[in-house]
């Protein structure tokens, strides 16, 4: 177990600027259920406007640390490119804390190409894995969460590469939200083996001769149901999964208000069961899961959601202490190693 | 224009029976606003069963025929084989009077699989036409709808055949719905052009080429949105996302439930909104919508959902007129021949 635990954040990342980075990590290092785990929170971006916000709050010096990066990348750039010439990025900066040991996890709101292409090429992978993923927490009607994978790293993936994300999933999980032996499924537009397209054909039987708890193919509608701990596909259609539940969470709560207010007694209706609404929302909002890990790298990496608020930013660094905790990356070399043995 | 317009109705289709098929059928007859256009609706399916639903409720006896067919395609069979089989089957007496020119339009809440290779084998490709898709209006939050195509017939998908899908859902948007100059959006995990899987990229040089309203890549985020009028994608990725639709609107509205029940005022305020729930209900209802028509043939097949009720199929033969009024498969004759000439 790791009994230091230093987290970078990347200060330069959410839309709404460092004021968002800087209150998340001061509400992480105070939070009752997991700030005391937090050796020290490293704050990485200009040094003058962290510092500049950090005056006016009251925090322990001793467990915020400002690591200085002037440059910003922005989310029109070209990843890769990016990460090349600006070395002295926040995400460059924070990326390589981790590959030296001095964090062992870096959360960014900033751009997703550039952490992810940043990750592989700085921290780079865990040996065996062929390609990390992406994974989000989709909050479902169970109360729980599916962990759907690749969320977008991969758009063209290889069948063996799905079951890597199967396996990566599976560890989450088990070691990070404590599911015992997560059922699998992966991503598919009928229920039945044959179903689907060529790379998910070849993927089910891939997960069926694996050791993991493959449940067969998981058709879309039952994901919001929590049929699957584990909901595996490429990154193109865990992108799209991801995003549209987004829109259409948007949509929907939209056009319920839309038709609340429309009428006198549905609008007193929906004032007396405000409290209610309020829960609903809570139970489908991004910031109270935090951000996404990106899996398979030699170290941990979170891209919090572009539109974080503070609270979106604490519980990224929530995530990272319960991954942490969870030794997500020594399982996942074991078990990589274990494959490589095969 | 048609003046006759006959309608072949699968009865045996539907999970709750003939029943249904039966009741929208008669529905559709009377209907206000499409009725009176039908010349006449064909039942198919075993005479005995149907004749003696029909036997309980009054109706124009000239307007309504019944078609003997005695077998049945479960959706657990092999698709193809089914319809190879089963020649005394539903659906393939049904698509056999949209080939033999007696019925303009086949409705069937029957086995997806076996409507889409039946489509195909029997009634045929417009000439051109390399692969006839899905497709499927979406309810978004402008209280329009967005045509999603591929919805599940190719799911394995060339980018020449999302060109095809992007130029027969414009016919439909505009000829169905009366929508003019169709936005046309490339279902993509980007805006930028570049971005998306190698499928994706081809797809992005294509539609751009060519003389559709396209207006880029669209973020599933804002398909719910309406963003755009018909949004293209392969098969995969297109059932998906209809699938996902289902189940996450259905989970949220259970969650709702829980959530207003949990307190008293809630309760309350939920009995006084109830209106409301209802529209909004109304809205992401398919059964108002209707079915889904498999466009690309030399005839009109519409696929509705295996738990439709009668509304549903009422309004799927509604959906047949529209598109037998709008001359959909003389246009996409037309489109297609010139697309050869080019």
């Amino acid at each position: 177990m790791d009994t230091n635990i230093t987290i970078a954040v990347d200060a330069m990342g959410a839309d709404a600027g460092p004021q968002v980075a800087v209150e998340g990590a001061l509400a992480a290092l105070k939070d009752s259920k997991f700030g005391s785990k937090i050796t020290k929170i490293a704050l990485v971006g200009r040094q003058a406007e962290i510092k500049s916000i950090l005056g006016k709050i009251s925090h322990d010096v001793n467990r915020l640390e400002v690591v200085d990066a002037q440059e910003v990348i922005h989310v029109e750039e070209v990843p890769t490119s990016a990460i090349k010439t600006k070395k002295n990025s926040s995400i460059v900066v924070g990326l390589n804390l981790v590959k030296q040991g001095r964090a062992a996890a870096f959360v960014s709101a900033g751009s997703t190409g550039a952490v992810l292409a940043g990750g592989t090429t700085i921290i780079g992978r865990i040996k065996g894995i062929k390609r990390p993923a992406l994974g989000v927490l989709l909050p479902n009607s169970t109360g729980g969460h599916t962990f759907l994978t690749d969320a977008g790293a991969n758009v063209d993936a290889k069948p063996e590469f799905l079951l890597q994300f199967a396996q990566m999933g599976s560890v989450y999980m088990e070691s990070v939200l404590g599911v015992d032996n997560p059922r699998i499924g992966l991503v598919n537009v009928g229920a039945e083996r044959e179903k689907g397209n060529s790379v998910a054909k070849a993927a089910y039987e891939l997960l069926e001769a694996s050791d993991l708890n493959f449940t067969g193919n998981v058709e879309a509608r039952d994901i919001p149901g929590g049929a699957v701990d584990v909901a595996v596909c490429d990154g193109f259609v865990g992108n799209i999964i991801l995003k549209y539940t987004e829109g259409y969470a948007k949509g929907m709560f939209a056009t319920l208000k839309i038709e609340l207010v429309s009428r006198f007694l549905s609008r007193f209706g929906a004032l007396l069961s405000r409290g209610a609404f309020k829960r609903m929302r809570k139970r489908y909002d991004y910031t109270e899961v935090g951000g996404a890990p990106f899996i398979g790298l030699n170290g941990l990496v979170v891209k919090a959601h572009g539109s974080s608020n503070a609270k979106a930013i604490k519980n990224s660094i929530g995530q990272c202490v319960k991954f942490i905790e969870g030794g997500v990356v020594a399982k996942i070399q074991s078990m990589s190693n274990n494959n490589e043995e095969d």
